[in-house]
């Protein structure tokens, strides 16, 4: 049959949002990272040697030879919820099985949050420094995204916050990282949790409250989450990525029931919301019981890599550069001195150190320029003798283009 | 700290959407069918005894042994990419590795679709009778869903779409199941599908060809996808979960290289679009060979069944029943005599005899009523008894539902 209209060069219309877009930071990072001669501080990838891997092949051998049925659609797994219940009381969280969503990961749990709660075109609220991932989670609803301060030393600013509140401003939700906060490393101090969650109530706007990191604690127990603070208003979302590992895909949400219907309809829609192979092999592992010493290992590792990382920024960075050692989560939040950008350094630090990071300003959520001295290092997914050789590669990139190369000195813990 | 006002009935506003939400007809069939006394024939179900248990378990203590950075984050697995291109190849479709995008099943392949291609509120064009699934994708684009005529004989009617297309129709994408029709269960002729590829380039909209049962077939090869008549409109959905198993949710895309970027960033947004675990695993079991062999058991056992329900629906169903039996997929669609409800039907027949199907019009996208007297019967799920024993408990309600009770004469083949 002959072509009706000989087609004009043919271009598929791609949805608005989707002409804008292009490869992502954190994208291209992966892709770069994965460059074997390249030390990366980039991602916050956790250390593969340190993954059950042993347990995980039992447990999945178990799995299948016990449950036939684990592989079939299937509702999600009520083993595992229940386990989520247990490690939600050991964060401080009391919650019922009804309360838990099982999701592919925090990414996908964030998401749903968002796709249930979030008009097209409606406001968002989140702290000017934010991280990339939630940032692309908004996209596609081209939100108004309102932001309140936040700093390294003390997260989010609950002033700020009330004061946006009694504005007038209503977002569908308020989105934070209490704790190992993403990018800055702070651990939102306990006043703060009290009073976002009291603001949250006043003016009955939903907090998202992302939790990657809760587990992942080096000198002192963390402040309880948010969500122990209010069952009606904080939304929680937890994840097994960081502590077991990433490719398992396996987070949750703690929410009221009243949401789990729209819950379970948009992750129907979206890969059919049902029990995963990863789910019974999470919940196999975690009925050997063995998550508890893991979590101690991780910890006592994770330390060791994050006083390694401290120690070589006092040796080897410029002076006037500022850091906070972080209690809980995988980045330092660096500040350069005066002068310097962390993207010039970032080209000097690839191309002649072979070292990569993620610069500040990808983390500002409404363009500012804030951050432009500012920079990300993770600390755990590399050994420690790795991070000591990179970090100072790194101080030299920047004492290169800097004009000091006296020692660091001034830093606050 | 007191409150400031106090809170009235606090009820967390939902986006517009997911107001409107009910549970789903499917997930309410998914935990009614759940329920061990009831015999199902309602959800695509593929047989969980003929999956490959002790292979993955092999694959999976593979996979964990040698690739210790399986659990980690990273960027899909290339291997699997490389299988799906020889898989595609069986099916009469030429493509390479840079074209092949994984996913999280094939509902988060059509998903991702509609997210890149579709605005809010903009046409989207699909049969009148679609997939319950499909139709869920949709619910938070609010779009306007055009039909065209589609029946059990011939699927999807070329000059309807035509028509539609000429008079301006401009949908973001057209939605087609060429292959084992959910719910109809025809195979599109090969006449239609070289229409439906000219149609797709003329009038430069692409088709979704949503493949998921199209290696699924009993007692012929079934004609290539449209994917093999174009390349660059026709947009590939397959899936490992009919032929493997659902719980790994692992599909994939076939696409134009040039739609890669957005679908990468719409995924990471969704869930990360890392590797998975299932993604090695499966990857994994492909090396090992066994997939054909695979297929040629799973193909035999289907046709036994789908035979055992043809047959007892011929001995047991009403006179003036119609269906076709299927040369594809894992459906019948079986019309009821004039005059009876197949809603009604299944009422009676969960209430009396356990049984449970999906009434047509549960399929129907304009709200028609036009399926009423047509159900859905799946024949993967159940052992071929379990069949027998099942469709004359469906004919013992249908024949005490209607008047008649002669024994069905008229079908066709």
């Amino acid at each position: 049959m002959p072509h009706r209209n000989p087609p004009p060069t043919s271009a598929v219309r791609l949805a608005g949002w989707a002409c804008t877009i292009e490869q992502s930071a954190l994208q291209e990072m992966l892709a770069r990272a994965s460059h074997p001669d390249i030390l990366s501080f980039a991602l916050g990838l956790p250390a593969p040697e340190l993954f059950p891997t042993k347990e995980f092949a039992q447990a999945s051998a178990r799995v299948l030879a016990r449950r036939p049925r684990c592989l079939q659609y299937g509702m999600p797994s009520e083993e595992l919820k229940e386990h989520v219940v247990e490690l939600m009381a050991r964060r401080g969280v009391e919650c019922i099985r009804e309360q838990v969503f099982l999701t592919s990961g925090a990414q996908q749990a964030v998401n749903l949050l968002a796709r249930i709660l979030l008009e097209a075109g409606g406001q968002v609220l989140m702290e000017e420094l934010a991280y990339t991932g939630f940032q692309q989670v908004l996209l596609p609803f081209h939100p108004l995204a309102l932001t309140v301060e936040t700093d390294a030393d003390a997260g989010m600013d609950m002033d700020s916050l009330e004061q946006q509140l009694s504005n007038g401003a209503r977002p569908a939700f308020i989105y934070v990282v209490p704790e190992g906060h993403n990018p800055l490393s702070v651990s939102l101090p306990s006043a703060s949790r009290t009073r976002l969650a009291e603001l949250a109530r006043d003016y009955q706007v939903p907090v998202v409250e992302d939790d990657a990191y809760g587990f992942l604690y080096y000198d002192r127990l963390p402040p309880p989450p948010v969500r122990s603070l209010d069952e009606q208003w904080v939304f929680y979302v937890g994840t097994f990525s960081k502590i077991l590992a990433p490719a398992l895909r396996v987070g949750w949400l703690v929410v009221p029931q009243s949401l789990l219907t729209a819950l379970s309809v948009a992750k129907e829609s979206i890969d059919i919301n049902t029990a995963t192979f990863a789910q019974h092999v999470v919940a196999a592992y975690l009925d050997s019981g063995q998550l508890p010493d893991h979590l101690r290992n991780l910890r006592a590792q994770y330390r060791v890599r994050r006083d390694a990382m401290h120690r070589s920024l006092l040796e080897h960075f410029p002076g006037g550069s500022k850091w906070n050692k972080p209690n809980s989560g995988v980045f330092f939040w660096v500040e350069l001195p005066e002068g310097m950008q962390a993207e010039q350094l970032l080209k000097v630090a690839i191309e002649e150190e072979r070292v990569a990071f993620i610069p500040g300003q990808a983390f500002c959520v409404d363009g500012s320029r804030k951050a432009t001295r500012c920079m990300r290092l993770n600390f755990s997914h590399c050994a420690a003798e790795q991070i000591e050789e990179g970090i100072a590669r790194l101080g030299r990139a920047a004492k290169r283009l800097g004009d000091s190369s006296v020692p660091a000195k001034r830093q606050s813990v």
